[in-house]
């Protein structure tokens, strides 16, 4: 890049918010998915708003791709920079702007990290649920561009159900504002909206009005243990036609718990064939009820084990036990591949099945785990990229996985995004006709192509 | 219109379904807005998807006007027709499609009433919560294009929130796919959303994918009597600083109690200042607790009455009395100027207290009630719109309240939507830049301006 170019980009955010050095240039070529990664021409970190505009206009009127990133943890490759593109930091932006204890919502910049924005919304008594499993360091405005889920879906929603409002930048750099702070807003097309699930295509976020809840007065977290992976199914069903919808129901299947205990040593049941993790919440005597009913429910349907945690520190192992399920298939090989097709919650049985067909047939190694209760399972595909026809024969099953998910009226991507990784199936699940449509609007709103190119819609 | 041309729209939906007489064209030539009619030059009603996208295409092919209808109730003039339009009736494609048990989703064409599909779901155990106040007529693809809200807006949201997907026709008739039966999906940009509120004006729905929930256990309705507004206003903001969410939560001012009594004679307090009618629901324990401590709440306010529905009757009498609001104010005089400004929740007393301001400086008559909890409030200005200095005082005053509920950081629509109504004052909510990024999606997707003329955007 020319010094001209790096000196006005300068003169916007301050030197020392410009990196063009190649190890900064390096740290932000690739993310979480298992791609290749793209070296950016610059990194450029706005401190403010203005700033932000600024760097979003300067981009465009040199025709520069841009490429939004917060923490980078998305696995569809939504922040992997665009050929000679700038790479735009968000962590500089990260204030919480207001928590409204009033009117139940808050104002965030997009660098706000997930984690500590639920924490701080805690503190004040009250409820912020998307819960993604990179929360820790995931960023708000990187959680609205992917909207992401979390273990909460099935009772709580995702991040799109909590956006309110998006403050973007057009790709000039004006700035769109839309949604409100109110509970209802009917003002002007769906704009916000938009902004979810775009992955930065479609502009560049600035502010978030994020929708808060009064949280659950009680809550219990149980363990129900199936040696058949259908009874555990099963249970999931029977759950949901009950009328209890549990805050979080996650299975486990025989591989993951017998990778995550070889991990944690928590002492999970390997000759299980598959295990429920189920929590419910609310009002205390609902919980005692619907506990009650949930256990009832998994011994009918041939649990051989259900266990209540007595306490807080069972919760906890529970929980940790759930959330080591990446780490511990994560280790078993060099590549992780850590797919999200999802179903309807009736097909889980299906689905399950023919995963582990698929993953016969192709000899690979799948461990599944996931949010049973909302149908979105995470089928992990154990392999090392570098063995050349193992990695074809990876490929050739997250086919057939994609294949099986739309068949049983399911969709490619529960809460991953479809980023760089899955942009090329996308016209099998909908019409040659809405991606017609998407790539007007995105030609429309980003004549130049700049905005984050190449995600979602292909090049 | 040309009978070549006429002939080519009856050879795709039959010569019974093309209506070009002038009592027809008379009758699909305004809706519930207070603006002008504009006669449409053809209404044609296609009983099929197929059928539905050769009309759209063969409108788009002769630069025809299209203005989708379901029964007309909205009442920001969304379905009032483009000069030289065709109307498509969407009443002939009103079959629910699937209501879906284990997944909890039902699949609905554009025309069924809404009333009517929350009938058949709750039949099977399931709720549709979004309860506009025309259910009983209005139709789901309306709902969907205006986001129609209702009386459960706090707890529940509104239509938005229970749309899964939306299945539409491009302009050139091309069928647009986008959204799942999934609980999670993220794939492609989040179309469906911004066929939400978009007023028919980026495309013609024809297949709706909607959430279904469990529905709560219990309830308990409440009537809270106020001499003040103000202790109305300040017990909805302790009710929910309590953490208490009720499933309903409404104000009626003076104004509007004596009308409604005037008009149901159900015994409403005529000497009060302000009433708040509310519900708590859920499980019988919590709607026990939360009924107790809302009762605590109001006194401690200072009501000077609080009653709580001993049975179904009374329950009954309580929504009687709210759902009488409209009618009875509108029974007041020729003209019924229903806006639907919103604001914050906290900032209603100062709402309150602005619109009473303005309707003394204008010297016009208004009466409001409303969703008080989630700070969507209906003044309703009541006058003869045949007075032209009376409707020019009634404009102006309409322009402060809008003004008011934006300078609270308010919106001008919580829920009817902008239309042709409110097109002119959607650039002082949001800004040029908003307005431009609009309107470059708009031209995109309908080159010729044919998708619903003049809503939203304006011309």
């Amino acid at each position: 890049m020319n010094d001209a170019l790096i000196k006005e980009f300068q003169a916007v955010v301050g030197k020392e918010n410009v990196m063009d050095a190649e190890p900064d240039k390096q740290a932000y070529s690739y993310d979480s998915a298992v791609l290749d990664p793209v070296i950016p021409e610059l990194v450029v970190r706005p401190t403010n708003s203005e700033q932000l505009g600024k760097v979003v206009a300067l981009c465009n009127e040199n025709g520069m791709p841009i490429t939004p990133r917060g923490a980078g943890t998305n696995l569809s490759g939504g922040t992997i920079p665009g050929r000679n593109g700038v790479v735009i930091l968000t962590n500089a932006m990260n204030k919480i702007l207001e928590i409204n204890e009033e009117d139940l919502y808050a104002v965030v910049q997009p660098g706000v990290v997930t984690a500590q924005f639920a924490n701080e919304v805690a503190k004040r008594g009250l409820f912020y649920p998307p819960d993604p499993g990179s929360q820790n360091v995931s960023t708000l405005a990187g959680n609205v561009a992917e909207n992401a889920g979390g273990l909460r879906g099935l009772k709580y929603g995702v991040t799109k159900d909590y956006v309110m409002g998006v403050d973007f930048f057009d790709v000039n750099g004006g700035l769109v504002k839309t949604g409100s702070r109110t509970v209802k807003c009917v003002t002007g097309f769906n704009l916000s909206a938009l902004q979810v699930a775009g992955e930065g295509s479609l502009g560049v976020i600035n502010e978030i009005i994020l929708k808060l809840v009064a949280p659950p007065q009680d809550n219990k977290a149980m363990m129900a243990v199936f040696d058949s992976i259908d009874k555990a199914s099963e249970t999931v069903a029977a759950i949901i036609a009950n009328k209890i919808v549990p805050c979080t129901l996650e299975l486990m299947d025989k591989k993951t718990i017998e990778l995550v205990e070889a991990f944690t040593k928590v002492g999970l049941p390997t000759e299980a064939d598959a295990i429920l993790l189920i929590e419910v919440d609310g009002h205390p005597a609902q919980v005692a009820d619907e506990a009650e009913k949930v256990i009832e429910i998994a011994k009918k349907c041939g649990a051989i084990d259900v266990k209540a945690a007595k306490d807080a520190a069972e919760r906890h192992n529970i929980w940790e036990a759930r959330r080591a399920a990446l780490p511990a298939l994560a280790r078993a090989r060099p590549t992780t591949v850590l797919e999200d097709a999802t179903v309807p919650r009736s097909q889980i049985p299906n689905m399950i099945r023919s995963i582990n067909e698929i993953a016969k047939k192709h000899n690979v190694m799948i461990g599944t785990f996931g949010h049973a209760g909302d149908g979105n399972l995470h089928p992990t595909i154990l392999c090392d990229r570098r063995d050349k026809a193992e990695f074809e024969r990876v490929e050739a099953a997250v086919d057939e996985i994609f294949d099986v998910a739309l068949s049983l009226k399911g969709t490619l991507s529960g809460e991953h995004g479809i980023g760089l990784a899955k942009a090329k199936w996308l016209e099998k699940e909908t019409s040659k006709a809405t991606i017609d449509y998407a790539k007007k609007i995105k030609a429309a709103v980003d004549p130049k192509g700049i905005l984050n190119p190449g995600k979602i819609i292909g090049a």
